[in-house]
């Protein structure tokens, strides 16, 4: 089943312990849909300007991703600069130009409205809520949001998070949302507010996912170079949402087998895990399928006893 | 089969965001012992001074452990006081007096040397060797380190790995003692000093098991309340022993079944999780084996996917 998918379409400048990139294709609904590309059909909804390169759109296009809901507008792309630290654990944002995003008001083209699965990418919460409101009547809606929205928007993210399905967020931030220090409580909290399903992200160490009283936790794949972690988070958020598309599953209320659940984090850890081993997008360039499914297979093989 | 263990028997003053205890039973050996003692017998080896308490005795008697080589001297008994942060993750220590266990000099009564299990709490790597050499000849010697150690007695401590079958460490020390911040490569590092077998405690985040090319990788059990994490990695130690030679398992180089040892470090963390639960060793004194297995098991539902 196919997916919409919305969130920034950027260029990156980054600079990690291993090498220095001056530009290159980057943005949240990038990763997510690269990622997700491997496991069910994606729609994007994004804008770019007219410096977006035409072998980015190649890119996009090579893995099937559906750009019709790409908006071209004069101006240029949402430019993002960062220096990771030497353990690549922290991260320093250098420049964040918004341009053509800054005023972003994401419209579906008709052929989105009807798709099964949404997920929203990290942008302003009523933006998200009102792309929520265009589609017909999608079986599942996830997202995404960060510490800025937390703060100064906290509200309508409250509302938006009402119509949500599942939150997939890193563990600070759902230290933030919620008020609680640990991650049971805080998952708890976080249901309260809507989604049946909470998926946390902690980084190296792994992610969590919690649903009703039961609960799931996988440690990181570990890699022995982390080339680059920009974007792992979000290749996990397609990881996690191609899986759930590719196997139909619902997170409505009633039963639904949990392993399933957990079968679509560790999707989402494999994902992220390949993102962190080459530059930016690069990667997505040579991955197969097969890769992934063979990643999967360790994941068995080093959590097994 | 039986167990040697040997480090510190001591007082501890401890201050956790839950509460503050001016003096309780605690040190690694005590920790280990009491873990241990659930799966395996334990004989330890320590010293104690004379204000060394009945009570506190008769709680490592109850257990079973055998207490023919914990010396009793004139003087005070090892003390430890610290202070733990907010979140938990950190602790400044505010006193250490070493007291008797300052000329530690362990020997071992006749009837321990033919032990099968050898566990070396951390204490001075040299110390470490001299019991090595007291036993007749463990099946498996193991034991842990630390910072100090290998910042002031590398090179003891070097030459007392080499007669190792396995290290336990936590991570921040396999960074210092191997030079690479890469988990894995660090373990690679460490095994070329000797162990076959390296585990990797990361707190939290749960535990990694290094055997040759082969390694494991649990997370942390998600408790809701941590009360006291004084002597959480005295117990993984203890869990995971103990249950190495309650299985009888042989770390030599040839061919062994890794799941055994992956189930070894589930022990070890769902040691280290209870000890959290009470301040100092007291979860010890009502934890059953049935309630050990019980969150055994759930760490195998946590983890199924």
């Amino acid at each position: 089943m196919s997916i919409v998918v919305v969130g920034s379409v950027a260029y990156d400048g980054v600079e990690t312990p291993h090498g220095k990139v001056e530009r290159m294709l980057g943005g949240s609904c990038t990763y997510i849909a690269l990622s997700a590309s491997y496991f069910s059909p994606v729609k994007i909804v994004g804008v770019v300007g007219d410096d977006f390169a035409q072998e980015d759109t190649d890119l996009l296009a090579s893995r099937g991703v559906d750009l019709a809901g790409l908006e071209r507008t004069p101006g240029k792309t949402f430019f993002w600069k960062g220096v990771y630290s030497a353990d690549m654990n922290d991260r320093e944002t250098l420049v964040t130009d918004l341009n053509v995003f800054e005023h972003f008001d994401p419209k579906l083209p008709d052929a989105y409205k009807d798709a099964e699965y949404l997920f929203l990418g990290n942008i302003q919460p009523t933006l998200q809520r009102n792309v929520r409101a265009q589609m017909t009547k999608p079986r599942i809606t996830g997202g995404d949001t960060m510490n800025l929205w937390i703060n100064i928007a906290r509200e309508e993210l409250l509302q938006t998070l009402k119509g949500w399905d599942f939150l997939l967020i890193n563990d600070g931030e759902a230290r933030l949302l919620s008020g609680e220090n640990n991650l049971r409580k805080a998952a708890r909290v976080i249901q309260e507010m809507g989604p049946n399903t909470v998926v946390i992200k902690r980084g190296e160490y792994g992610a969590m996912l919690f649903r009703g009283d039961d609960y799931f936790i996988v440690p990181g794949y570990l890699l022995e170079e982390v080339f680059d972690p920009t974007g792992a988070g979000d290749c996990f958020a397609g990881g996690f949402n191609g899986y759930l598309a590719q196997q139909g599953i619902d997170l409505g209320q009633g039963h639904i087998d949990r392993r399933e659940l957990s079968r679509a984090v560790i999707y989402g850890s494999v994902m992220g895990s390949f993102c962190c081993e080459r530059f930016g997008v690069d990667r997505f360039r040579t991955l197969t399928r097969a890769e992934i499914d063979g990643r999967f297979q360790e994941f068995k093989k080093f959590t097994d006893f």
